[in-house]
């Protein structure tokens, strides 16, 4: 029986951006990160570095040792290394807005998911205590470790079922990969005409700390929401040597006009 | 002649979003709002009320004995107004992103752009010395004015012309008004799962955050940008009963899919 509140010795699987970002969270709020493996040695040792430990790139030589593995490996390698990994009855959990928990369950009896709804980067810290930690678990007392665990580095644990995370993740990419992208075209744009992004940041900023107030639906703001063809139009003509921007700005602006209120708003 | 770096007796021809957010900020420099005209006195007697100042709704009672006029009506007015207007010498502005400088040419000898750019509601507050203001006017003193002007409420003052200015106004709706779309389908998307939206605003707040400091080509994570297909896929079945999502989906992928680089992100 695996005592609560306690700190645990943990090995991960995987050393990317979130093993890396967890890793140091659960080692910072005193947790032991035993061992980091990875398939190849240099980000292995790259990241036990960090966390003060020991590294292996062979998945033979994980210890068994361990109160919890963490799997945070690409979602389109987990197969692959769950095939190759026994854990027994040890606690291991997946760390993929994406696999359902059931997938953890060849490779040990008590499992579970530790997703940690957030955009991690290498060169960028992150204040965990306000990142979602979103668990799942198989058993009752698996769910009670997962919840003290995360309860550690996050305020905001939340018990969320493989159905439902499976919707989040999907949300999760229109509201941060595709802004993100729309940035991107925002860059190109500016860049092919000699000016500077930087003149954005504030209204990309304030755009985003407006919907931690306001619902967005209610915040939408520009010319489609407005209804102002001739800006709209205008819009499109000078984006004739972007042909995809220009699919894009249509098919968006069409949608946003479709949603459209009486309620007038200026951006 | 007017003289530089002293407070001005201002006018707001308009009395929306960006009329009440830049009169309050001129106001409290320690400029004078002479009066707000509106179309409907309604509008414009509660701007008059908060810029503590007369109101009027009848375009022949604007007051003459104004330094400056500014003219912030959404884009599709501006004409009707221009048509009624004459102020012979007095310096006029507008503040659109999307509108030549020139439009003001029919109304007076003095005449400029004052465009801040950032989205604005009505029931926020925004610092408005992070916005940039991007100023033009079509004589050096006049330049001279706002530049001066500008500077009292903002720390980032800019000489923008007409052209740039329109691609600025282009790169806005992609970086602040689709953004907020994105949003507001994550939004939809979870509510229709009975799952709060909330969850995803520290992931969105990140996303703003991260370019803040990172290029957005360089920050783009997510399914499309690893090349999941198996995730890219299931999410497009999820939203089979969104068909226009779907497709907003899909075009978005393709495009991130094209940029992509041998470089690895997790998300």
């Amino acid at each position: 029986m695996i005592l609560l509140n306690e700190f645990q010795k943990i090995v991960f699987i995987g050393a990317g951006n979130v093993a890396s970002h967890l890793g140091k969270a659960l080692k910072d709020a005193g947790n032991e990160i035993l061992q980091v493996y990875s398939r190849t040695e240099k980000s292995a040792s790259l990241l036990a570095q960090k966390l003060e430990t020991t590294s292996t790139s062979n998945i033979s030589e994980i210890y068994s040792n361990a109160d919890l593995y963490v799997i945070s490996v690409s979602d389109d390698n987990v197969d692959q290394i769950l095939g190759k990994l026994t854990l027994k009855d040890k606690l291991v959990v997946h760390t993929s807005g994406f696999l359902p928990m059931d997938t953890l369950k060849q490779v040990s009896e008590n499992y579970g998911v530790f997703y940690p709804l957030q955009t991690f980067s290498k060169s960028r810290e992150v204040e965990m205590r306000s990142v979602p930690i979103c668990i799942e678990a198989n058993t009752p007392e698996n769910l009670q470790l997962l919840n003290s665990l995360a309860g550690q580095i996050s305020s905001d644990v939340r018990q969320i079922n493989s159905d439902q995370r499976k919707v989040l993740h999907l949300s999760a990419v229109f509201a941060c990969n595709f802004p993100n992208f729309m940035y991107a075209i925002a860059e190109k744009i500016l860049q092919n005409h000699d000016m500077d992004f930087s003149i954005l940041k504030p209204l990309i900023l304030e755009t985003a700390q407006k919907i931690q107030e306001l619902e967005p639906a209610n915040a939408q703001t520009g010319p489609a929401i407005r209804g102002d063809e001739r800006v709209i139009n205008a819009h499109l003509k000078m984006l004739d040597n972007y042909p995809a921007y220009q699919k894009l700005y249509q098919i968006i602006t069409d949608q946003i006009s479709d949603t459209k209120k009486p309620e007038t708003n200026n951006q």
